[in-house]
């Protein structure tokens, strides 16, 4: 079963990243992404802090944005420590890994996106991602990086002897969308909200953006049900008189 | 209750000590001590390592040998990768978790020891100790000192009766809408596709609706949710030329 994608957003340190790389080792984990490094790429500290992982540092690949390094994955989870606000699923990580296990077998190529170490995922990075992981912690919850990667491959290494055998049901049958896909079809559709003039005041935009991609996720869209939606939209706005306004 | 003691033998590097601290602090440990430092202490490296749990640091015991570190301990489990060919309890990071919560219970003090980063503990060390810890791992076995501290200290506050959920998410204190609400959204939604011509030829609609209304039910909509998508649905049929079919 294909593990998990790690994706790292804006990463400072490359101790981190090496602690990181090392801990995926630990669990069977492989696929590690930068997204937009804030260090220096290849980093002699993140080869250190790898120890015997340097197999793993080696194959690490470097994406301008997080976008481009999620593209091709089709189940995405974000790591956050706070309560956005917004209705989606928080999942443990003993949970999460049994999500990632089950899309796995279904086919589905799957990722765990991780914030920078300061500031953590923005709204928009989370607006990427299928559900929300919270590791539940005490009084202190401010969770190192590295560590934070460590206990997301640790339950997903765990989760491994308990993994049902995948459902043949129609849902496995039918592909899930790339991140890609899904990401264009939110575009598409905002982008028809915002000319309808349903996206406004301006200030409230990225909020209500985000707060419908939080809906979306959670449906989680089969590719034939983007198409779908996709022409939903088309049929809906056809036809319109197209509500200029004036700037 | 009573969390165990952190004892790390001879321990290398400061930021291995800072790690291991925020790590405990992380899951509600505080009882830091180190047997034979073979690093200076005070120690810059484990202050900034340890970023917000810096209290704990400052709390940390230091102690000539492991025997003097352990003396006041009543249960006490060895970390350990290797098997060291001596029958004896060893137990997953869970079991050992759950060993730790019922002695304390009973009322005993009790302590995880970790070994130095390179050499692990030696079997007089493993000696003092009533069972073995060993954490599961794939083929690279080899766990960074406070990466290893994280998954035990991580345990200890998973097995507590009174983990909390990883967080009380704003989805639970939301409003569900009623089935009459969903359906009169459902039905505005099929409303709207069938007067544009999206839901088409006649005997296809039927099904067309089934696996739409599918797809919402998996989002599990809140009353919220349904509103917005209603306004969505207004916003972008608004001013359309109504295309009427002749009968």
């Amino acid at each position: 079963m294909m593990s998990p994608a790690i994706i790292l957003s804006r990463p400072q340190l490359g101790e981190n990243i090496g602690a990181a790389a090392r801990a995926m080792a630990n669990f069977g984990l492989s696929d590690l992404r930068l997204a937009a490094p804030r260090c220096a790429w290849p980093n002699q500290k993140a080869v250190a802090m790898a120890a015997g992982a340097s197999e793993l540092v080696d194959a690490v690949r470097v994406f301008p944005e997080v976008r481009d390094a999620i593209g091709d994955l089709n189940f995405i989870l974000a790591t956050t420590a706070r309560d956005r606000g917004i209705a989606r699923d928080v999942l443990t990580p003993e949970k999460a890994a049994k999500t990632l296990r089950a899309a796995a077998a279904r086919g589905e190529k799957t990722g765990i996106l991780f914030g920078n170490e300061r500031a953590g995922l923005d709204n928009e990075e989370i607006s990427f991602c299928d559900a929300v992981i919270t590791i539940p912690t005490a009084e202190f919850a401010s969770i190192n990086l590295a560590q934070a990667v460590l206990i997301a491959s640790y339950e997903w290494f765990r989760s491994g002897d308990a993994t049902p055998p995948a459902r043949l049901d129609r849902t496995s049958l039918r592909r899930k969308p790339t991140r890609a896909e899904l990401l264009a079809t939110f575009e598409h559709l905002e982008g028809e909200l915002l000319a309808s003039g349903f996206l406004y005041p301006p200030d409230k935009v990225e909020g209500m953006c985000r707060a419908i991609r939080a809906t979306l996720h959670r449906a989680r869209l089969t590719y034939q049900e983007t198409q779908t939606l996709r022409g939903m939209i088309v049929a809906l706005t056809k036809g319109k008189h197209r509500v200029r306004k004036t700037p």
